[in-house]
């Protein structure tokens, strides 16, 4: 067991390489081997591009683990267990492999499937996360809203569940992060306006990168094309609060 | 307007100072003057106590700020108003002011509040926020649960808004991270038992901090008390989720 390397989860940040933790990147620094998820063989990874912006010298040892865009369950399955044995192999010969995320490790990230799949392998396998920056805080920071203020509720969606649902939540949420709205924006506009929200929502496009675009007036999104990696944030000031349960005020009764 | 000052919102991370950002960090060495939310008058600053762990020198000039532990909003009010006037004459006079947060700054922070009430003084005064890693993307890390995975929902509600709310939200979160939730802990153990979630969900005190204490067996919590700054990270794992609008099954039709 003391021979083993171990694994770590390496969060990245949103891409802007001064957001990353000062921990990231002195593992970075003192590391020999970085693996990082790729779409299919050959094809970029966002994740070295980030380190490559940083001006960080590559390590001698670079594995490439792929990773497809599909929705097949099983069919992933076996590229997490290929991902798994892939890196096994150079942790039983006792070296450390980072494994590169954008934005935090355990946040939409393909990392927990990795590290899950290989202590399925084996379990004394040492697994080390570093927490770090999502995308969703660089989009608050930079879009100067609050993803919560004091006993604020946040909700973080993919906004492909429909509008359906996201009119539900507007009874208990005062904070909405949509992610991947570009299917259903306008009809996620319609709602906005419905419900006198689009005055307190924001967009925001690749957010915490160089490409950043910020949308304040949300009427000029209509009828244009955004990009995938874009994200709607929604302060519902409408929301009237039910009563809360406090340490000072009531004992534990709920 | 180009003598004015700036307002940096700077987010020093969960409590580890390894956990800052380079950006934070760079800021935080070239600044001459800091400010930070105390309490009361004379009380001690969490967020000073981060950066004078990390070996930080301090600036010339240090400038606490009375945030009170009230939820009455009139007298808060009257805080920040006071708050925001003693920093607006540093900016005033071209002095940066670096406003310390724990954790991310755009997440339950006061310095939303500060910023705002600045902004409405003089809304001429150029304000930058600085995102961090929140203390629930660190729960997660060290807990080595994911926050969320693929297409799943996330929400993160003050434990106190009670069961009925938490028992609602199951429908449609895949994660419910619960905070603050000392005062309600036996009735919120008594959900997840009846749910069959105890097993997929883990407790947290003080993530990220030196005193950090995780708790994977939670029946261990009953009948004990906990700190005030702990969470429980809870996967909702029996979830039926609906369909999903995606971009590149279907066009948008919601």
């Amino acid at each position: 067991m003391s021979s083993y390397g171990k694994l770590y989860g390496v969060s990245l940040g949103p891409g802007d390489p001064e957001l990353m933790t000062r921990k990231a990147w002195k593992l970075l620094n003192g590391s020999t081997h970085w693996a990082y998820p790729i779409k299919r063989k050959g094809s970029d990874s966002y994740a070295l591009d980030i380190l490559h912006r940083a001006g960080l010298k590559l390590p001698e040892r670079l594995t490439p683990l792929v990773f497809p865009m599909t929705h097949d369950h099983e069919k992933l399955a076996a590229y997490w267990l290929r991902a798994a044995q892939t890196v096994l192999e150079f942790i039983h010969r006792g070296e450390d492999v980072l494994f590169l995320v954008e934005g935090d490790a355990s946040t939409y990230s393909t990392f927990g499937h990795l590290a899950r799949t290989l202590t399925s392998l084996d379990d004394r396998i040492p697994v080390e996360i570093v927490a770090g920056v999502s995308s969703f805080n660089a989009a608050a920071a930079d879009l100067q809203l609050p993803l919560a203020d004091t006993d604020d509720t946040l909700a973080i969606i993919p906004a492909g569940y429909g509008v359906k649902m996201l009119d539900r939540l507007l009874v208990d949420f005062d904070t909405l992060v949509l992610l991947k709205v570009k299917p259903v924006l306008e009809s996620v506009l319609d709602l906005l306006e419905q419900k006198g929200l689009l005055a307190s929502s924001a967009f925001i496009e690749k957010a915490g990168t160089p490409d950043e675009r910020v949308v304040h007036n949300l009427t000029e999104l209509r009828g244009t094309q955004v990009n995938y990696l874009s994200l709607l944030l929604v302060r519902n000031h409408h929301r009237v609060r039910g009563e809360m349960i406090r340490g000072c005020r009531k004992k534990s009764v709920a």
